[in-house]
């Protein structure tokens, strides 16, 4: 089969799929719309090159290899149609994303900035706007390989961690698990609400007004899922009017966020740019997926990570 | 007995210490030098007044109950000597510095000052040099109180702990323990090193030239001990030649740090002006620590925290 690597990965890795039977193309993300075997390709391993990539250019086109966890990008009605089998990077980013979590709660709570500005001042002055995570509880939406990662990494920080599900079925390392129906009730418990749950059409603007306002003043709110899963005009409306001990962000509507937003101003928001997937080991992890997926699809077995488009996840 | 506090935890505090029969004054720290009835307390409930207040001037004291984890300000040879008796808040600020250890670690290998100052440029930059903690392995100097709470708050990130006391004792929460001898063969396998081990003697200059030296290249240091344990010319010689991942110290030589001292200015160095112990439950837990001792002295039982002055923890 051909497959068309959008990443490079290198030579010795390539060696390795070849090694499996397969004939390995590669072009960079950036190009592969004008990459001019496309008709050809069988399998595309990829992220998103779909908004200058049209789907039907690809003819023989059977499996798309995501190395993202995210699978919103893809053109859900088209790959459904044409039986188009997609796997996503599960699990892949988990590791970073929940250290990112914590580190990001934790920054908060210290009042990371106050002291940073400082330094840069040379100046000493002592702070009692620091707070402890001991006792809080920690509502994370989403149980998910990334919920899961994030409840582990506070269990040694005396955290109640309650998750948010769409049937509230129990999950490894949550104290207490409901049904996202019941968010709204729960939220005005929690100090820290994380958003790790997938992108989709019932997940859209699932923060919005409401929940918002349902949060207590002095709470945390983190979100490293996708950007439109929070309503941004509420959050910042909320931001203005004084609301939160802080805010985390990784993800936005827009990306890059325009440098004119209003959110990169705010001291309590500690922002960074799609970025909290990232470690040394990020290749290494998905390369090793992406393997496991060859080998198995050469032996005719089941894949690891098979998305279900029409859920979504 | 009467008992001389200088830090005000509110008349509500105080009259639970006078219901056991205790005579209370108070005296803010700074002024305590020049309070009018020293000779005649017996229990002194204080910090570090010693620098201006002579302890011969207290002629009828029998105890101290510090409010601080270390006891290096207490002069020694006279309390010994007259048999004074001193207790000090262990344990009392261990979770506030175990979560700051976690922050700290967290902030280096996320690279935050590169994110915070991005986000005053709003400046949207991706960036590779951040790393995970997974897999790492943490030794930490001090197996006691703050050690322990550091060690279960990194237990879920899937790190190793090598803990280090005086021995070579087993400790809760440490994967494995060494002798304090073992420091300099086994620093050199770790990715971090924190520092949390009371300041005595034999602790002071601990972390010098060779422990250094022995530290790998794109290693991480953490003191929140007492600052005279790290040799800072050695610190400071290191990180100028590009040593470290990062460096993270809540405590100096001097304190507060001169403003033109070398630790401000390097980016991988992350500093807070001892303020590590700081959380908005502070007073509670130390005002209870200091009840349980006021009622156990009032019925003639042992007290909590005591220390052994010889030993100096």
């Amino acid at each position: 089969m051909k497959v068309l690597f959008t990443y490079d990965y290198g030579a010795a890795a390539f060696q390795r799929v070849e090694a499996l039977g397969y004939e390995v193309f590669y072009c960079p993300e950036k190009l592969v719309h004008d990459f001019e075997a496309l008709d050809q390709m069988e399998i595309l391993v990829c992220y998103n090159p779909f908004e200058r990539l049209e789907l039907h250019r690809l003819k023989a086109l059977k499996y798309i290899f995501l190395s993202s966890a995210g699978v919103d990008q893809v053109p859900k009605e088209e790959a459904l149609s044409r039986g188009i089998r997609v796997t996503n990077n599960r699990g892949g980013y988990s590791v970073p994303i929940g250290e990112w979590v914590v580190w990001t709660i934790l920054s908060i709570y210290k009042n990371a900035k106050y002291f940073y500005g400082n330094q840069l001042k040379h100046k000493w002055a002592l702070s009692t706007e620091v707070f402890e995570l001991s006792d809080k509880k920690v509502g994370i939406i989403g149980t998910g390989s990334i919920g899961q990662a994030c409840a582990q990494r506070l269990s040694g920080f005396g955290v109640e961690c309650i998750g948010f599900n769409t049937s509230g079925r129990p999950a490894p390392n949550f104290d207490t698990t409901y049904a996202i129906e019941q968010l709204a009730q729960i939220v005005a418990a929690c100090d820290i609400l994380l958003v790790t749950v997938p992108y989709t059409e019932k997940t859209h603007g699932l923060i919005g007004e409401g929940i918002l306002e349902a949060m207590r003043d002095q709470s945390v709110l983190i979100n490293v899922s996708r950007g439109p899963i929070v309503v941004e005009a509420a959050l910042l409306k909320a931001l203005e009017a004084g609301k939160f001990l802080g805010v985390g962000l990784d993800v936005f509507d827009q990306e890059p966020l325009p440098e004119d937003h209003g959110l990169w101003q705010f001291e309590r928001v500690y922002l960074t740019p799609h970025n909290s997937w990232v470690s040394e080991r990020r290749n290494e992890r998905r390369f090793e997926t992406l393997m496991t997926n060859f080998k198995r699809l050469s032996e005719g077995a089941s894949l690891v990570n098979e998305v279900d488009l029409k859920r979504g996840y």
